[in-house]
């Protein structure tokens, strides 16, 4: 309860300043000029840190194939997470009768019902649609890809840590089991860097993803005995309760095994290939800034700034 | 037919060239760093020719509220264009059945036989969503927003330049008819100058938007006949048929009157606020520009990468 209220005076702050713009549904924002330029900052910052990993860049559109989501295994254990797109089945008849003299709601009402699926949906994570690209036989050494993409989670609150819609930037590591250890154990440590440049507290913490149902609390469960996830965490003064910051994941290292490599016919010296990410949720690590340094980026410390290119 | 030859050879350039990444689905690309510099490059350059705007930056997601997409009036006029967020109504039992050993295609079924409409609507056009943000009364003068989203429209199509997922940059009016005039006047100007600027022989071409059906081919008559949208067309030498270049329209100058001042009670001076906007397609300008100067941006000419800060 005084968790919500601490959040929702953060939010109070974000939308005066300027910084978030509520487009009426819960966790779907626009963003004013001074949260886009952090943003850009942030993401500098993070190719600066990249720079020695020769990486691909690979820019997402926020859709993607359906098989492709169904190939990740993504619906079952994230069904209430992902989302569709739904397109037009209608006949012409339909518009004809609808465009009179409809009112809104009527109007939209029929054009939901005249809906079927596509074969499209959400990007649920940066990463997902790019196993799908990397069929076949890696290089030797494996291979780097620098993703980008909006993400889609149907998780609507009123916490701005919580958003339905936001961006993420990946590294990516496909190929050998040695490889991947590797990957994360890089990023592990230059995430950390990386946080406490810009002023963020950020410690690694054993994580699980939010399977779903009773079932996926055992997943959820192996998954963290495994060591499979590790999120990187920063409390953030603005939140919390009792003068104690609530701590918010803005980064996730996560090991897939050879998940995607057999599911998608990816391999790496002749075996399945193993793939591993480093996530950072742009949306998350910006609010992290506001909420520990003001609003006012101008006030930020000077070493903030720089860091983030301001 | 012909011309179906020349856009697929030009899609193969692209895709050999690494500047489109094809997703699996049509007109569903990611996009490589070479790609990317030159979107950037072509927003430096509309930031810069916009400058004088004083403009409100907003930068959306790619989704919003389905209420305020009826409110528009979508639903009605282009209904095989939009696409809608389904998501999750299902139950545990559903996750615990499907997840045994159930093929691929079974379990996608399975979970989008579970989705029901959510609350939320792909963004069709950078301007739809900032109308409901602007309720009320404008100050004198009117308001200018400099406003980015990446948008969805259901027109799946090997040919590169129709995409089903893409960025538009838009400038967009509202206030007075006589402010929403000068405005596009202003604009459609400014938009032939920046596009030649970049070696792309740009000229004005009256227009209409696909309203769907046969009533909707009245509406575009009727659209067309009252000169309420230009679009900035330019002739693409890597498309077309026998030496004769395919011309792509890469930008729009559109007049709403007071519709959207009426549907979201946006007012000015009392009267309902008429609302103009120039929109810029920033995946077709930079296929233009690849189907103008060639795959290799290091050879395109110097004044051209000038423009383009590259």
């Amino acid at each position: 309860m005084a968790d919500d209220t601490s959040s929702s005076a953060f939010l109070t702050d974000l939308v005066s300043s300027g910084h978030l713009l509520p487009l009426g549904a819960d966790g779907v924002y626009g963003h004013g000029s001074a949260f886009e330029a952090i943003v850009e900052g942030v993401q500098q910052a993070i190719t600066e840190r990249g720079a020695d990993q020769r990486a691909t860049s690979v820019r997402l559109p926020p859709v993607y194939p359906a098989a492709d989501f169904a190939r990740t295994g993504y619906p079952v254990s994230f069904p209430h997470l992902g989302g569709a797109v739904f397109t037009f089945r209608g006949s012409e008849q339909w518009c004809r009768s609808s465009s009179a003299d409809a009112a809104d709601e009527a109007e939209q009402d029929g054009w939901t019902a005249s809906l079927g699926p596509s074969d499209l949906v959400l990007v649920p994570a940066a990463c997902q649609p790019v196993y799908a690209l990397q069929r076949g036989a890696l290089p030797a050494g494996g291979r780097v890809l620098d993703v980008l993409a909006q993400c889609f989670r149907r998780e609507p609150s009123s916490d701005p840590f919580r958003m339905q819609t936001f961006r993420q930037r990946e590294y990516v590591y496909l190929g050998d089991a040695a490889g991947a250890r590797t990957h994360l154990d890089t990023w592990r440590a230059r995430g950390v860097e990386l946080l406490r440049e810009i002023g963020l507290a950020a410690s690694p913490s054993a994580a699980s993803d939010p399977f779903f149902g009773r079932a996926g609390r055992l997943l959820a469960a192996n998954q963290r005995d495994a060591g499979a996830k590790t999120e990187l965490v920063v409390p953030v003064p603005a939140t919390g309760t009792e003068g104690k910051p609530t701590s918010w994941a803005v980064a996730s290292c996560n090991h897939h095994g050879d998940h995607f490599g057999v599911s998608f016919g990816i391999s790496s010296g002749g075996a399945p290939a193993h793939t591993a990410c480093v996530g950072f949720g742009l949306e998350r690590l910006t609010l992290a800034l506001f909420g520990t340094h003001g609003m006012d980026p101008v006030r930020w410390p000077v070493s903030v700034r720089k860091a983030l290119f301001l």
